[in-house]
Protein backbone atom coordinates (compact mmCIF):
# COMPACT_ATOMS: atom_id res chain seq x y z
CA UNK A 1 0.00 0.00 0.00
CA UNK A 2 1.50 3.47 -0.77
CA UNK A 3 -0.30 6.35 0.25
CA UNK A 4 0.85 9.89 -1.77
CA UNK A 5 -1.80 12.22 -1.72
CA UNK A 6 -1.07 15.46 -0.59
CA UNK A 7 -3.63 17.38 1.44
CA UNK A 8 -3.20 20.22 -0.78
CA UNK A 9 -4.78 19.15 -4.02
CA UNK A 10 -4.37 21.01 -6.87
CA UNK A 11 -6.86 21.95 -9.73
CA UNK A 12 -5.00 20.23 -12.95
CA UNK A 13 -4.45 17.15 -10.81
CA UNK A 14 -6.95 14.10 -11.94
CA UNK A 15 -9.90 12.72 -11.21
CA UNK A 16 -10.21 9.06 -10.11
CA UNK A 17 -13.38 6.89 -11.06
CA UNK A 18 -13.44 3.57 -10.21
CA UNK A 19 -16.31 0.35 -10.96
CA UNK A 20 -16.74 -2.67 -10.86
CA UNK A 21 -15.45 -3.48 -14.43
CA UNK A 22 -16.90 -1.76 -17.62
CA UNK A 23 -20.30 0.15 -16.64
CA UNK A 24 -18.53 3.06 -14.65
CA UNK A 25 -17.94 4.18 -18.18
CA UNK A 26 -20.99 5.84 -19.01
CA UNK A 27 -20.31 7.64 -15.83
CA UNK A 28 -16.70 8.66 -17.50
CA UNK A 29 -18.58 10.05 -20.33
CA UNK A 30 -21.07 12.56 -18.65
CA UNK A 31 -17.57 13.52 -16.91
CA UNK A 32 -16.00 14.01 -20.63
CA UNK A 33 -18.64 15.74 -21.92
CA UNK A 34 -19.60 17.94 -18.92
CA UNK A 35 -16.05 18.97 -17.43
CA UNK A 36 -13.79 18.14 -20.43
CA UNK A 37 -11.11 19.78 -19.15
CA UNK A 38 -10.34 17.21 -16.31
CA UNK A 39 -8.07 14.55 -16.41
CA UNK A 40 -9.15 11.03 -15.54
CA UNK A 41 -7.91 8.49 -13.83
CA UNK A 42 -10.02 5.17 -14.33
CA UNK A 43 -9.91 1.67 -12.84
CA UNK A 44 -12.50 -1.34 -13.59
CA UNK A 45 -12.25 -4.27 -11.37
CA UNK A 46 -12.27 -7.05 -14.06
CA UNK A 47 -10.63 -9.37 -12.22
CA UNK A 48 -12.86 -9.76 -9.80
CA UNK A 49 -16.51 -8.14 -11.57
CA UNK A 50 -19.64 -8.15 -11.12
CA UNK A 51 -20.18 -6.93 -7.83
CA UNK A 52 -24.13 -6.67 -7.59
CA UNK A 53 -24.33 -9.78 -6.67
CA UNK A 54 -21.58 -9.78 -3.82
CA UNK A 55 -21.41 -9.37 -0.14
CA UNK A 56 -21.02 -6.04 1.63
CA UNK A 57 -17.93 -7.10 3.11
CA UNK A 58 -16.68 -8.26 -0.04
CA UNK A 59 -17.20 -4.98 -1.78
CA UNK A 60 -15.86 -2.63 0.83
CA UNK A 61 -12.71 -5.06 0.83
CA UNK A 62 -11.87 -4.49 -2.81
CA UNK A 63 -13.03 -0.63 -2.79
CA UNK A 64 -10.76 -0.23 0.14
CA UNK A 65 -7.65 -1.66 -2.20
CA UNK A 66 -9.10 0.60 -5.26
CA UNK A 67 -8.91 3.90 -2.70
CA UNK A 68 -5.18 2.85 -2.60
CA UNK A 69 -4.48 2.31 -5.95
CA UNK A 70 -6.36 5.80 -6.79
CA UNK A 71 -4.43 7.63 -4.22
CA UNK A 72 -1.01 6.68 -5.85
CA UNK A 73 -2.41 8.62 -8.78
CA UNK A 74 -2.61 12.05 -6.45
CA UNK A 75 -6.37 12.24 -7.28
CA UNK A 76 -7.88 15.44 -6.42
CA UNK A 77 -11.31 13.60 -5.65
CA UNK A 78 -13.10 10.07 -6.14
CA UNK A 79 -16.31 9.07 -7.97
CA UNK A 80 -17.45 5.62 -7.12
CA UNK A 81 -18.57 5.09 -10.94
CA UNK A 82 -20.37 1.74 -9.50
CA UNK A 83 -24.20 1.46 -7.77
CA UNK A 84 -22.79 -1.12 -5.60
CA UNK A 85 -20.09 0.01 -4.45
CA UNK A 86 -22.02 3.06 -3.81
CA UNK A 87 -24.83 1.12 -1.63
CA UNK A 88 -22.06 -0.46 0.40
CA UNK A 89 -18.43 0.91 0.76
CA UNK A 90 -19.29 4.51 0.41
CA UNK A 91 -19.21 5.66 4.20
CA UNK A 92 -16.31 3.35 5.29
CA UNK A 93 -14.39 4.95 2.33
CA UNK A 94 -14.64 8.10 3.76
CA UNK A 95 -13.24 6.92 6.86
CA UNK A 96 -10.33 6.28 5.61
CA UNK A 97 -8.99 9.15 3.30
CA UNK A 98 -9.72 12.89 3.65
CA UNK A 99 -9.86 13.33 0.23
CA UNK A 100 -13.61 14.33 -1.06
CA UNK A 101 -15.65 11.15 -3.07
CA UNK A 102 -18.85 11.01 -4.74
CA UNK A 103 -20.98 8.20 -5.03
CA UNK A 104 -23.66 7.42 -8.14
CA UNK A 105 -27.01 7.08 -5.84
CA UNK A 106 -27.09 10.48 -3.92
CA UNK A 107 -27.46 12.17 -7.05
CA UNK A 108 -29.56 9.93 -8.50
CA UNK A 109 -31.69 10.03 -5.37
CA UNK A 110 -32.07 13.77 -5.30
CA UNK A 111 -33.21 14.20 -8.61
CA UNK A 112 -35.84 11.30 -8.13
CA UNK A 113 -36.91 13.47 -4.84
CA UNK A 114 -37.63 16.15 -7.26
CA UNK A 115 -39.17 15.31 -10.48
CA UNK A 116 -41.87 12.30 -9.04
CA UNK A 117 -44.91 14.38 -9.46
CA UNK A 118 -47.23 10.94 -8.22
CA UNK A 119 -44.29 10.04 -5.41
CA UNK A 120 -44.00 6.46 -6.95
CA UNK A 121 -40.71 6.11 -7.58
CA UNK A 122 -39.01 2.88 -8.99
CA UNK A 123 -35.54 1.92 -8.60
CA UNK A 124 -33.92 -0.90 -10.80
CA UNK A 125 -30.47 -1.82 -9.81
CA UNK A 126 -28.22 -5.29 -8.80
CA UNK A 127 -29.47 -7.45 -6.00
CA UNK A 128 -26.85 -5.96 -3.62
CA UNK A 129 -27.85 -2.41 -4.08
CA UNK A 130 -31.47 -3.29 -3.85
CA UNK A 131 -30.89 -5.23 -0.99
CA UNK A 132 -28.86 -2.41 0.53
CA UNK A 133 -32.35 -0.07 0.87
CA UNK A 134 -29.90 2.74 -0.24
CA UNK A 135 -32.29 4.72 -2.94
CA UNK A 136 -34.73 4.38 -0.08
CA UNK A 137 -32.95 5.88 2.61
CA UNK A 138 -31.76 8.80 0.26
CA UNK A 139 -35.05 9.37 -1.33
CA UNK A 140 -36.96 9.28 1.72
CA UNK A 141 -34.51 12.05 3.23
CA UNK A 142 -34.94 14.60 1.17
CA UNK A 143 -39.13 13.54 0.81
CA UNK A 144 -40.98 11.40 3.33
CA UNK A 145 -43.85 11.40 1.06
CA UNK A 146 -42.86 9.24 -1.23
CA UNK A 147 -42.76 5.33 -2.15
CA UNK A 148 -39.97 3.69 -3.55
CA UNK A 149 -40.16 0.37 -5.42
CA UNK A 150 -37.06 -1.56 -5.79
CA UNK A 151 -36.31 -4.41 -8.27
CA UNK A 152 -33.58 -6.31 -8.78
CA UNK A 153 -32.73 -7.02 -12.51
CA UNK A 154 -29.65 -9.29 -12.56
CA UNK A 155 -30.00 -10.55 -16.39
CA UNK A 156 -29.54 -6.79 -17.43
CA UNK A 157 -26.02 -6.52 -16.56
CA UNK A 158 -24.68 -9.86 -18.51
CA UNK A 159 -27.37 -9.19 -21.69
CA UNK A 160 -25.38 -5.44 -21.78
CA UNK A 161 -22.13 -7.13 -21.84
CA UNK A 162 -22.96 -9.37 -24.55
CA UNK A 163 -23.99 -7.07 -26.67
CA UNK A 164 -27.66 -7.43 -26.93
CA UNK A 165 -28.57 -3.85 -26.58
CA UNK A 166 -31.72 -4.08 -29.52
CA UNK A 167 -32.55 -7.42 -29.26
CA UNK A 168 -35.93 -9.07 -28.68
CA UNK A 169 -34.34 -11.13 -25.66
CA UNK A 170 -33.58 -7.82 -23.59
CA UNK A 171 -37.44 -6.48 -24.52
CA UNK A 172 -38.73 -10.12 -22.85
CA UNK A 173 -36.52 -9.75 -20.22
CA UNK A 174 -36.72 -6.24 -19.58
CA UNK A 175 -40.70 -6.59 -19.63
CA UNK A 176 -40.47 -9.36 -16.69
CA UNK A 177 -38.64 -6.80 -15.05
CA UNK A 178 -40.73 -3.39 -15.27
CA UNK A 179 -44.24 -5.75 -15.26
CA UNK A 180 -44.56 -4.51 -11.64
CA UNK A 181 -43.56 -1.47 -11.62
CA UNK A 182 -45.80 -0.46 -14.82
CA UNK A 183 -48.79 -2.71 -12.60
CA UNK A 184 -47.92 -0.17 -9.78
CA UNK A 185 -47.65 3.06 -11.96
CA UNK A 186 -44.64 4.53 -10.92
CA UNK A 187 -43.72 8.11 -12.61
CA UNK A 188 -39.77 7.90 -12.28
CA UNK A 189 -37.77 4.91 -12.46
CA UNK A 190 -33.58 5.35 -11.55
CA UNK A 191 -31.54 3.26 -13.95
CA UNK A 192 -29.73 2.23 -10.31
CA UNK A 193 -26.51 0.59 -12.20
CA UNK A 194 -23.93 2.26 -14.54
CA UNK A 195 -24.61 -0.76 -16.92
CA UNK A 196 -28.66 0.62 -17.59
CA UNK A 197 -28.41 3.82 -19.74
CA UNK A 198 -26.85 1.48 -22.49
CA UNK A 199 -30.24 -0.04 -22.53
CA UNK A 200 -32.39 3.02 -22.17
CA UNK A 201 -34.13 3.31 -25.50
CA UNK A 202 -35.55 -0.49 -24.36
CA UNK A 203 -36.23 0.53 -21.02
CA UNK A 204 -38.12 3.51 -22.09
CA UNK A 205 -40.16 2.48 -24.74
CA UNK A 206 -41.08 -0.69 -22.04
CA UNK A 207 -41.89 1.46 -19.20
CA UNK A 208 -43.72 4.11 -21.83
CA UNK A 209 -43.26 7.80 -22.08
CA UNK A 210 -45.02 9.03 -18.84
CA UNK A 211 -42.08 7.59 -16.87
CA UNK A 212 -39.03 10.10 -16.37
CA UNK A 213 -35.72 8.07 -16.14
CA UNK A 214 -33.28 8.99 -14.28
CA UNK A 215 -29.13 8.76 -15.24
CA UNK A 216 -27.62 8.87 -12.04
CA UNK A 217 -24.07 9.51 -14.22
CA UNK A 218 -25.31 12.37 -15.67
CA UNK A 219 -26.31 13.53 -12.49
CA UNK A 220 -23.68 12.85 -10.35
CA UNK A 221 -20.93 14.55 -13.43
CA UNK A 222 -23.24 17.37 -12.33
CA UNK A 223 -22.99 17.03 -8.97
CA UNK A 224 -18.88 16.20 -9.47
CA UNK A 225 -18.85 19.33 -11.51
CA UNK A 226 -20.80 21.51 -8.70
CA UNK A 227 -18.28 20.24 -5.96
CA UNK A 228 -15.11 21.15 -7.22
CA UNK A 229 -16.44 24.40 -8.40
CA UNK A 230 -16.92 25.01 -4.75
CA UNK A 231 -13.56 24.37 -3.52
CA UNK A 232 -12.07 26.20 -6.25
CA UNK A 233 -10.12 23.08 -7.63
CA UNK A 234 -12.01 22.94 -11.08
CA UNK A 235 -9.73 22.64 -14.21
CA UNK A 236 -10.24 25.87 -16.49
CA UNK A 237 -7.42 25.24 -18.33
CA UNK A 238 -7.53 22.11 -20.90
CA UNK A 239 -4.65 20.18 -20.87
CA UNK A 240 -1.42 20.57 -22.60
CA UNK A 241 -1.07 19.00 -26.49
CA UNK A 242 0.39 15.56 -25.74
CA UNK A 243 -0.91 15.18 -21.99
CA UNK A 244 -2.24 12.05 -21.11
CA UNK A 245 -5.44 13.38 -20.34
CA UNK A 246 -7.75 9.71 -19.39
CA UNK A 247 -5.71 6.92 -17.96
CA UNK A 248 -7.59 3.33 -18.03
CA UNK A 249 -6.60 1.02 -15.47
CA UNK A 250 -8.10 -2.64 -15.30
CA UNK A 251 -7.53 -5.40 -12.62
CA UNK A 252 -7.68 -8.27 -16.23
CA UNK A 253 -8.24 -8.08 -19.77
CA UNK A 254 -7.02 -4.81 -20.91
CA UNK A 255 -7.39 -5.52 -24.62
CA UNK A 256 -10.96 -6.69 -24.08
CA UNK A 257 -11.72 -3.69 -21.87
CA UNK A 258 -10.55 -1.26 -24.79
CA UNK A 259 -12.47 -2.82 -27.29
CA UNK A 260 -15.80 -2.45 -25.13
CA UNK A 261 -14.84 0.85 -24.00
CA UNK A 262 -14.53 1.97 -27.15
CA UNK A 263 -18.14 1.21 -27.76
CA UNK A 264 -19.13 3.44 -25.05
CA UNK A 265 -16.58 6.41 -25.42
CA UNK A 266 -16.45 7.77 -28.48
CA UNK A 267 -13.30 9.86 -27.52
CA UNK A 268 -10.74 6.84 -28.08
CA UNK A 269 -9.01 4.99 -25.56
CA UNK A 270 -5.80 4.58 -27.07
CA UNK A 271 -4.60 2.24 -24.06
CA UNK A 272 -5.09 0.10 -21.01
CA UNK A 273 -2.95 -1.22 -18.78
CA UNK A 274 -3.72 -4.52 -16.12
CA UNK A 275 -2.39 -4.28 -12.37
CA UNK A 276 -3.17 -6.58 -9.84
CA UNK A 277 -5.00 -4.55 -7.50
CA UNK A 278 -5.08 -7.56 -5.06
CA UNK A 279 -1.25 -5.63 -3.99
CA UNK A 280 -2.99 -2.95 -2.67
CA UNK B 1 0.29 -19.93 2.67
CA UNK B 2 0.62 -22.69 4.79
CA UNK B 3 1.38 -26.54 3.24
CA UNK B 4 0.80 -29.12 5.46
CA UNK B 5 0.21 -31.60 2.93
CA UNK B 6 1.90 -35.24 3.82
CA UNK B 7 3.14 -37.20 1.01
CA UNK B 8 1.33 -40.60 2.13
CA UNK B 9 -2.28 -39.77 1.75
CA UNK B 10 -4.82 -41.73 3.40
CA UNK B 11 -7.71 -43.65 2.30
CA UNK B 12 -9.91 -41.41 4.50
CA UNK B 13 -8.46 -38.32 4.02
CA UNK B 14 -10.84 -35.54 1.62
CA UNK B 15 -11.29 -35.28 -1.72
CA UNK B 16 -10.91 -31.24 -2.51
CA UNK B 17 -12.96 -29.67 -4.95
CA UNK B 18 -12.67 -26.26 -6.48
CA UNK B 19 -14.73 -24.29 -8.87
CA UNK B 20 -15.26 -20.69 -9.30
CA UNK B 21 -18.42 -20.55 -7.45
CA UNK B 22 -21.45 -22.82 -7.47
CA UNK B 23 -21.33 -24.67 -10.94
CA UNK B 24 -18.68 -27.27 -9.45
CA UNK B 25 -21.58 -28.77 -8.00
CA UNK B 26 -22.56 -30.89 -10.95
CA UNK B 27 -19.50 -32.55 -10.52
CA UNK B 28 -19.49 -32.77 -6.69
CA UNK B 29 -23.13 -34.41 -7.09
CA UNK B 30 -21.57 -37.11 -9.47
CA UNK B 31 -18.99 -37.94 -7.04
CA UNK B 32 -21.22 -38.03 -4.17
CA UNK B 33 -23.24 -40.75 -6.49
CA UNK B 34 -20.22 -42.34 -7.61
CA UNK B 35 -17.84 -43.16 -4.68
CA UNK B 36 -20.50 -42.24 -2.00
CA UNK B 37 -17.81 -43.07 1.24
CA UNK B 38 -15.39 -40.23 0.53
CA UNK B 39 -15.04 -37.78 1.82
CA UNK B 40 -15.27 -33.78 0.10
CA UNK B 41 -13.85 -30.47 1.05
CA UNK B 42 -15.58 -28.11 -1.88
CA UNK B 43 -14.43 -24.71 -2.23
CA UNK B 44 -16.40 -21.87 -4.54
CA UNK B 45 -15.03 -18.65 -5.35
CA UNK B 46 -18.12 -16.89 -5.10
CA UNK B 47 -16.52 -13.42 -4.47
CA UNK B 48 -14.14 -13.64 -7.99
CA UNK B 49 -17.02 -15.75 -9.97
CA UNK B 50 -17.19 -15.86 -12.80
CA UNK B 51 -13.81 -17.16 -14.40
CA UNK B 52 -14.80 -17.38 -18.21
CA UNK B 53 -14.68 -14.32 -19.31
CA UNK B 54 -11.22 -13.72 -17.66
CA UNK B 55 -7.89 -14.06 -18.47
CA UNK B 56 -5.63 -17.14 -18.23
CA UNK B 57 -2.60 -14.98 -15.58
CA UNK B 58 -5.89 -14.33 -13.54
CA UNK B 59 -7.50 -17.59 -13.88
CA UNK B 60 -4.33 -19.57 -12.94
CA UNK B 61 -3.42 -17.25 -9.73
CA UNK B 62 -6.66 -17.47 -8.29
CA UNK B 63 -6.64 -21.07 -8.83
CA UNK B 64 -3.48 -21.43 -7.18
CA UNK B 65 -4.56 -19.40 -4.06
CA UNK B 66 -7.09 -22.27 -3.69
CA UNK B 67 -5.02 -25.17 -3.92
CA UNK B 68 -3.14 -23.73 -1.30
CA UNK B 69 -6.40 -23.29 0.76
CA UNK B 70 -7.42 -27.09 0.08
CA UNK B 71 -3.77 -28.06 0.74
CA UNK B 72 -4.46 -27.06 4.81
CA UNK B 73 -7.27 -29.51 4.61
CA UNK B 74 -4.76 -32.78 3.93
CA UNK B 75 -6.72 -33.96 1.14
CA UNK B 76 -5.35 -36.38 -1.06
CA UNK B 77 -6.75 -35.05 -4.75
CA UNK B 78 -7.94 -32.24 -6.27
CA UNK B 79 -10.90 -32.18 -8.92
CA UNK B 80 -10.45 -28.53 -10.73
CA UNK B 81 -14.11 -28.61 -11.07
CA UNK B 82 -14.75 -25.65 -13.39
CA UNK B 83 -13.53 -25.80 -17.06
CA UNK B 84 -12.13 -22.56 -17.30
CA UNK B 85 -9.89 -22.92 -14.21
CA UNK B 86 -8.68 -26.85 -16.05
CA UNK B 87 -8.04 -25.22 -19.56
CA UNK B 88 -6.14 -22.47 -17.96
CA UNK B 89 -4.44 -23.53 -14.55
CA UNK B 90 -4.23 -27.36 -14.49
CA UNK B 91 -0.18 -27.82 -15.88
CA UNK B 92 0.57 -24.94 -13.53
CA UNK B 93 -1.21 -26.20 -10.50
CA UNK B 94 0.62 -29.66 -11.47
CA UNK B 95 4.19 -28.02 -10.64
CA UNK B 96 3.02 -26.40 -7.38
CA UNK B 97 2.24 -29.54 -5.72
CA UNK B 98 2.44 -34.02 -5.60
CA UNK B 99 -1.22 -34.46 -5.13
CA UNK B 100 -2.71 -35.96 -7.80
CA UNK B 101 -4.85 -33.50 -9.91
CA UNK B 102 -7.60 -34.49 -11.76
CA UNK B 103 -9.44 -31.79 -14.24
CA UNK B 104 -12.77 -32.15 -16.30
CA UNK B 105 -11.99 -31.60 -19.60
CA UNK B 106 -9.26 -34.83 -20.31
CA UNK B 107 -12.40 -37.21 -18.93
CA UNK B 108 -15.00 -34.94 -21.40
CA UNK B 109 -12.56 -34.99 -24.08
CA UNK B 110 -11.52 -38.53 -23.60
CA UNK B 111 -15.66 -39.60 -24.09
CA UNK B 112 -16.53 -37.03 -27.04
CA UNK B 113 -13.74 -38.61 -29.07
CA UNK B 114 -14.64 -42.27 -28.67
CA UNK B 115 -18.14 -41.71 -29.29
CA UNK B 116 -18.32 -39.77 -32.48
CA UNK B 117 -19.47 -41.51 -35.72
CA UNK B 118 -19.34 -38.91 -37.80
CA UNK B 119 -15.55 -37.12 -36.54
CA UNK B 120 -18.18 -34.10 -36.16
CA UNK B 121 -18.01 -32.67 -32.22
CA UNK B 122 -18.95 -29.73 -31.20
CA UNK B 123 -18.40 -28.02 -27.59
CA UNK B 124 -20.47 -25.45 -25.78
CA UNK B 125 -17.96 -23.53 -22.85
CA UNK B 126 -17.17 -20.01 -21.51
CA UNK B 127 -14.94 -17.31 -23.60
CA UNK B 128 -12.44 -18.55 -22.04
CA UNK B 129 -12.45 -22.28 -22.01
CA UNK B 130 -12.97 -21.84 -26.22
CA UNK B 131 -10.66 -19.26 -26.86
CA UNK B 132 -7.99 -21.96 -24.97
CA UNK B 133 -9.14 -24.44 -28.16
CA UNK B 134 -8.01 -26.85 -24.87
CA UNK B 135 -10.89 -29.53 -25.68
CA UNK B 136 -9.55 -29.28 -29.01
CA UNK B 137 -6.11 -30.23 -27.98
CA UNK B 138 -6.96 -33.15 -25.84
CA UNK B 139 -9.48 -34.87 -28.35
CA UNK B 140 -6.64 -34.39 -32.06
CA UNK B 141 -4.40 -36.02 -29.50
CA UNK B 142 -6.96 -39.18 -29.47
CA UNK B 143 -8.88 -39.15 -32.78
CA UNK B 144 -7.00 -37.35 -35.69
CA UNK B 145 -9.74 -37.75 -37.79
CA UNK B 146 -12.44 -35.96 -36.03
CA UNK B 147 -12.96 -32.09 -36.34
CA UNK B 148 -14.34 -29.80 -32.73
CA UNK B 149 -16.56 -26.57 -33.72
CA UNK B 150 -16.12 -24.72 -30.37
CA UNK B 151 -18.89 -21.98 -29.03
CA UNK B 152 -19.32 -19.57 -26.59
CA UNK B 153 -22.22 -19.12 -25.21
CA UNK B 154 -21.40 -16.31 -22.32
CA UNK B 155 -25.22 -16.02 -21.38
CA UNK B 156 -25.72 -19.52 -20.44
CA UNK B 157 -24.16 -19.01 -16.63
CA UNK B 158 -26.25 -16.17 -15.77
CA UNK B 159 -29.37 -17.60 -17.08
CA UNK B 160 -29.03 -20.97 -14.72
CA UNK B 161 -28.03 -18.69 -11.80
CA UNK B 162 -31.11 -16.56 -12.27
CA UNK B 163 -33.08 -20.06 -11.80
CA UNK B 164 -34.49 -19.89 -15.72
CA UNK B 165 -33.60 -23.36 -16.42
CA UNK B 166 -36.98 -24.27 -18.40
CA UNK B 167 -37.72 -21.22 -20.01
CA UNK B 168 -38.43 -19.45 -23.03
CA UNK B 169 -35.36 -16.98 -23.34
CA UNK B 170 -33.05 -19.65 -22.71
CA UNK B 171 -34.72 -21.58 -25.90
CA UNK B 172 -34.42 -18.40 -27.46
CA UNK B 173 -30.84 -18.18 -26.31
CA UNK B 174 -29.88 -22.10 -27.02
CA UNK B 175 -31.32 -21.34 -30.15
CA UNK B 176 -28.99 -19.09 -31.37
CA UNK B 177 -25.65 -20.59 -29.78
CA UNK B 178 -26.58 -23.65 -31.56
CA UNK B 179 -27.82 -22.87 -34.45
CA UNK B 180 -24.20 -23.03 -36.17
CA UNK B 181 -23.45 -26.43 -34.12
CA UNK B 182 -26.98 -27.83 -35.64
CA UNK B 183 -26.35 -26.58 -39.48
CA UNK B 184 -22.77 -28.22 -39.07
CA UNK B 185 -24.63 -31.42 -38.16
CA UNK B 186 -22.10 -32.72 -35.42
CA UNK B 187 -23.07 -35.65 -33.54
CA UNK B 188 -21.45 -35.29 -30.40
CA UNK B 189 -22.07 -31.91 -28.08
CA UNK B 190 -19.63 -32.01 -24.91
CA UNK B 191 -21.29 -29.52 -21.87
CA UNK B 192 -17.97 -27.77 -21.39
CA UNK B 193 -19.13 -26.04 -18.34
CA UNK B 194 -20.11 -27.22 -15.32
CA UNK B 195 -23.35 -24.71 -15.22
CA UNK B 196 -24.68 -26.11 -18.20
CA UNK B 197 -25.56 -29.74 -17.00
CA UNK B 198 -28.38 -28.21 -15.54
CA UNK B 199 -30.30 -27.10 -18.76
CA UNK B 200 -29.37 -30.54 -20.05
CA UNK B 201 -33.11 -30.76 -21.02
CA UNK B 202 -33.00 -27.44 -22.81
CA UNK B 203 -30.37 -28.11 -24.96
CA UNK B 204 -30.93 -32.10 -25.86
CA UNK B 205 -34.26 -30.30 -26.83
CA UNK B 206 -32.66 -27.82 -29.25
CA UNK B 207 -29.82 -29.73 -30.64
CA UNK B 208 -31.49 -32.98 -31.21
CA UNK B 209 -31.78 -36.12 -30.16
CA UNK B 210 -29.43 -37.28 -32.89
CA UNK B 211 -26.93 -35.77 -30.57
CA UNK B 212 -25.03 -37.80 -28.31
CA UNK B 213 -24.70 -35.44 -25.04
CA UNK B 214 -21.40 -35.57 -23.04
CA UNK B 215 -21.33 -34.33 -19.39
CA UNK B 216 -17.69 -34.12 -18.32
CA UNK B 217 -18.83 -33.92 -14.77
CA UNK B 218 -20.13 -37.32 -14.89
CA UNK B 219 -16.87 -38.76 -16.74
CA UNK B 220 -14.91 -36.67 -14.37
CA UNK B 221 -15.89 -38.72 -11.43
CA UNK B 222 -15.20 -42.33 -12.99
CA UNK B 223 -11.99 -41.62 -13.62
CA UNK B 224 -11.67 -40.18 -10.36
CA UNK B 225 -12.97 -43.24 -9.09
CA UNK B 226 -10.63 -45.13 -11.18
CA UNK B 227 -7.17 -43.28 -10.09
CA UNK B 228 -8.12 -43.74 -6.65
CA UNK B 229 -8.57 -47.34 -7.10
CA UNK B 230 -5.88 -47.51 -9.06
CA UNK B 231 -3.71 -45.73 -5.79
CA UNK B 232 -5.11 -47.68 -3.15
CA UNK B 233 -6.84 -44.69 -2.12
CA UNK B 234 -10.13 -45.40 -2.81
CA UNK B 235 -12.25 -45.19 0.87
CA UNK B 236 -14.16 -48.70 0.72
CA UNK B 237 -15.78 -47.59 4.31
CA UNK B 238 -18.50 -45.56 4.66
CA UNK B 239 -17.62 -42.34 7.38
CA UNK B 240 -17.91 -42.47 11.01
CA UNK B 241 -21.84 -41.55 12.00
CA UNK B 242 -21.86 -37.86 12.95
CA UNK B 243 -18.48 -37.28 10.65
CA UNK B 244 -18.54 -34.07 8.99
CA UNK B 245 -18.20 -35.89 5.50
CA UNK B 246 -19.05 -32.71 3.13
CA UNK B 247 -17.48 -29.35 4.13
CA UNK B 248 -18.47 -26.54 1.59
CA UNK B 249 -16.10 -23.14 1.65
CA UNK B 250 -16.74 -20.04 -0.45
CA UNK B 251 -15.08 -16.60 -0.57
CA UNK B 252 -18.74 -14.74 -0.56
CA UNK B 253 -21.74 -15.17 0.42
CA UNK B 254 -21.87 -18.58 2.10
CA UNK B 255 -25.89 -18.23 2.95
CA UNK B 256 -26.64 -17.64 -0.26
CA UNK B 257 -24.28 -20.23 -1.67
CA UNK B 258 -26.12 -22.94 0.51
CA UNK B 259 -29.21 -21.96 -0.72
CA UNK B 260 -28.42 -22.37 -4.25
CA UNK B 261 -26.29 -25.26 -3.80
CA UNK B 262 -29.36 -26.85 -2.30
CA UNK B 263 -31.14 -27.01 -5.54
CA UNK B 264 -28.23 -29.12 -7.01
CA UNK B 265 -27.35 -31.39 -4.30
CA UNK B 266 -30.18 -33.32 -2.52
CA UNK B 267 -28.00 -34.35 0.13
CA UNK B 268 -28.68 -31.12 1.64
CA UNK B 269 -25.87 -28.89 2.50
CA UNK B 270 -26.23 -27.85 6.28
CA UNK B 271 -23.64 -25.45 6.40
CA UNK B 272 -20.86 -23.76 3.90
CA UNK B 273 -18.59 -21.24 5.73
CA UNK B 274 -16.81 -18.11 3.78
CA UNK B 275 -13.01 -17.62 4.11
CA UNK B 276 -10.83 -14.62 2.73
CA UNK B 277 -8.83 -17.03 -0.27
CA UNK B 278 -6.71 -13.78 -1.04
CA UNK B 279 -5.11 -14.85 2.03
CA UNK B 280 -3.67 -17.89 0.99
Amino acid sequence: MSHEYSSMPHKDAPIGVFDSGVGGLTVVREIMRQIPNEKIVYFGDTARVPYGSKSKDTVTRFSRQILRFLQTHQVKTIVVACNTASAYALEELEKDTDIPIIGVVKPGAKVAAEVTRNGKIGVIATEATIGSQIYTQYIKQLNKNVTIYGKACPLFVPLVEEGLWQDPVTDEIAKRYLSELIDIDIDTLILGCTHYPLIRSTLGRIIGENVTLVNPAYETARELKEMLGNKGILNEEPPALGANQYRFYVSDGAEKFKHFANSIIKYGILSAKTINIEQY
